[in-house]
């Protein structure tokens, strides 16, 4: 990793740049897939799924045979698994519901405040060697909850046109029903304009390569909303001499193992630490199978030494990490000092992997510094809300004189005349 | 306005279309305003200044003399009916404050989820013939609830280098003291890069003309965060026989005056209340200084007849107007059966500019269909969400093992090894 001491605030950004990524490239492959996909539909997809994944595909929609034969492949260890992180991330994002918010503003004058579903919502699950099953149960466990009506998945096929039977298995544990083997550019043109299988849905959410990344942006121009922009995972620990090495390394390296472009950080008020977590990764990193990928993301790496808690805090939150790991006994004042952060990993027994998978909180989270605008995927995603105001003679006239100055001020006369025609007729 | 009876469920999508708006032609011009900002900052704003709007501005800044001097001009009816719209926004955004939600998943495992204010935001205030002070009062109340430490505003100047005293009064109002004479695609690009007088910001809110709604989506490819994407105001009414006629006209006229391209749409089960409606269309017209606008929009609106309320809300629906007047004996069952509103105005008494102004709920809203994803502007625009968790030794063996399996699953040993580790210790 490389190291740096007491950095001066303006070199700050410097360090802690971001890998840029640009898709200049590939947009227009994009538009010639979406285009493809607008004119024909199930045929473009096909013909895409046989290009890029070397497939061919007669049925997209998995049948409900292939997700019982999924059901019969999983073992009953990794059931309980799921059933597990399905019932902490239930729990925790049920509690997310609020109640409608209802004021009287003014006497006569009812205002409230409903949330209601986003009625079709689109997931993407990546394919290829890592099966992200668990990306399922964080986006549609939310996603029941808040009564989405109509939930499409799309998935790619693997080589023998099949989904891995995890996926599968937490599809249907979470209820998704309509399943689809089309992966890359064209499941998101599919879920964005529908095709023959393939309903067109409103909101589009999940991870994905650059591809993916970029085809969900472009969505966005077409009238489909996205769960948030996308870049490479990352990781932010803060620690003290009261953290574990062995256990600091271990988080660095679960961090780094997502791929060469992983951003991992850690950031110490005690040099020792610092020290004793270098060698805690030369030790832990040989025994990894993700072993190459690793070191080059570790290779990129930063470790920083503070001899300020408040020095470092400010760096942190300028940062604005995605995951953020705290272990010092000074947790409540870097709690209270965080103002971006995706998710935050308190003590020495609350690893990252905690929360990918069980704890009960959302893994889709913010990344490259959005944590300063963007919330992570939460029940609100899969929700809209709606206000609603009913007025009664009363409150118009309580209220009236003011919207009619108002809209005069604006220019706006007519505005002013639908209050003033009703005054008039109450007057009379 | 035309006329349909009864259409057929495959004629609505027709019937109800939206204006399209194409911005190719003028996406040269938005990255070479961007690219100048960033290169100059202050300076490219001035010169864009002079050539846009053709004023000098030496100043970028308003000056609290200038702000003081808004305040003397404006008269005291005005400032009251300011006090009135503020108060009531101010209650109902208020009301939307949400506590901490904490849950225990499993033993030894707390979740819990913050809402923290984003940082620094940026308000952009459309100038022009109307000052739309309104819009200050809509986004800038919420922000200060939130608790946004900095909140930029930005406006074109008029002619003669000043800020409408209205704007200016009522950004005070709202505690708003960063505000900068600059409008249109410049104005986004200085919030979006910063310059030497204006702060770059994490997120940009604010209604705008076609050049300042293609700025902000550039500028979501730069980092920065919006309210929403645009499109033309739109307002559907239904009505049955209790509608009253004239009101019914006068608020068709207060989305007309918008816009040539305003939507204008009513509804209704009841054939003499759309004949009533014409002809008071025709009368209250005429008295509108804003005519020539409101009949272009007229001429291009729709008025629609049902025989049944239940073909009627699901036609609404799948429109999902920005705007939905409810005047009718059923009001409840067409509160049930929407799904898909910005916001709603229920019975004779409630006109939308009620909304626009002063009722309490927010009158930025998504338009062109977008209702079907996005919120309106609440107090949730200006927070993100964040989560926490902190689990004991006792938590992660209750969790570890679930953890471990699915990671294996996915491939993610080191994920696996976080685990591995911190159970191993434990147990010695």
């Amino acid at each position: 990793m490389q190291n740096y001491s007491n950095p001066p605030i303006d070199q700050w950004e410097s360090i802690l740049k971001r890998p840029t990524v640009t898709f200049d490239d590939i947009e227009s492959t994009v538009i010639e897939v979406f285009n493809a996909v607008n004119l024909t539909g199930d045929q473009a997809l096909k013909n895409f799924t046989l290009q890029y994944d070397g497939v061919t595909i007669n049925n997209l929609a998995v049948s409900s045979a292939e997700f019982n034969e999924a059901e019969a492949l999983i073992d009953e260890g990794l059931k309980k698994a799921i059933d597990v992180a399905y019932d902490n991330i239930y729990k925790f994002h049920l509690a997310q519901q609020t109640s409608k918010v209802v004021v009287q503003t003014t006497k006569g004058v009812e205002c409230w405040q409903e949330k209601r579903p986003i009625q079709k919502i689109g997931l993407y699950i990546p394919g290829g060697s890592a099966p992200l099953f668990s990306t399922i149960l964080m986006l549609a466990i939310p996603a029941q909850i808040a009564g989405c009506q109509e939930i499409v998945l799309c998935t790619p096929p693997n080589k023998e046109a099949k989904v891995h039977p995890a996926v599968l298995y937490a599809a249907k544990r979470c209820g998704v029903q309509q399943l689809f083997k089309v992966g890359g550019i064209q499941a998101i043109a599919a879920m964005t304009y529908g095709t023959e299988s393939i309903s067109k849905v409103y909101k589009i959410f999940g991870p994905g390569n650059q591809f993916v990344t970029l085809a969900k942006q472009y969505a966005t121009k077409l009238g489909v909303a996205i769960d948030m922009p996308a870049g490479p995972s990352e990781l932010l620990i803060v620690g003290d001499h009261t953290a574990h090495p062995a256990f600091v390394a271990s988080d660095l390296l679960s961090q780094a193992e997502h791929g060469p472009d992983s951003q991992v950080i850690l950031v110490s008020t005690d040099k020792a630490l610092l020290d004793a977590v270098e060698s805690e990764l030369k030790l832990q990193i040989k025994e990894l199978p993700r072993k190459e990928i690793a070191k080059k993301a570790i290779a990129n790496s930063k470790m920083i030494y503070f001899d300020s808690k408040e020095i470092a805090a400010q760096c942190i939150d300028q940062y604005g990490p995605e995951h953020y790991i705290i272990c010092s006994e000074d947790e409540a004042f870097y709690i209270d000092h965080i103002h971006n952060a995706g998710s935050v990993f308190i003590g020495n027994y609350t690893p990252e992997s905690a929360g990918d998978y069980a704890s009960g909180t959302n893994h889709t989270l913010p990344t490259n510094g959005y944590t300063k605008q963007y919330s992570g995927v939460n029940l609100d995603s899969f929700l809209k809300q709606m206000t609603f105001q009913k007025i009664t003679k009363e409150g118009i006239k309580n209220i009236g004189p003011a919207i009619q100055l108002m809209a005069h001020e604006e220019g706006l006369q007519a505005h002013k005349n639908a209050v003033s025609l009703r005054l008039k007729s109450i007057d009379k």
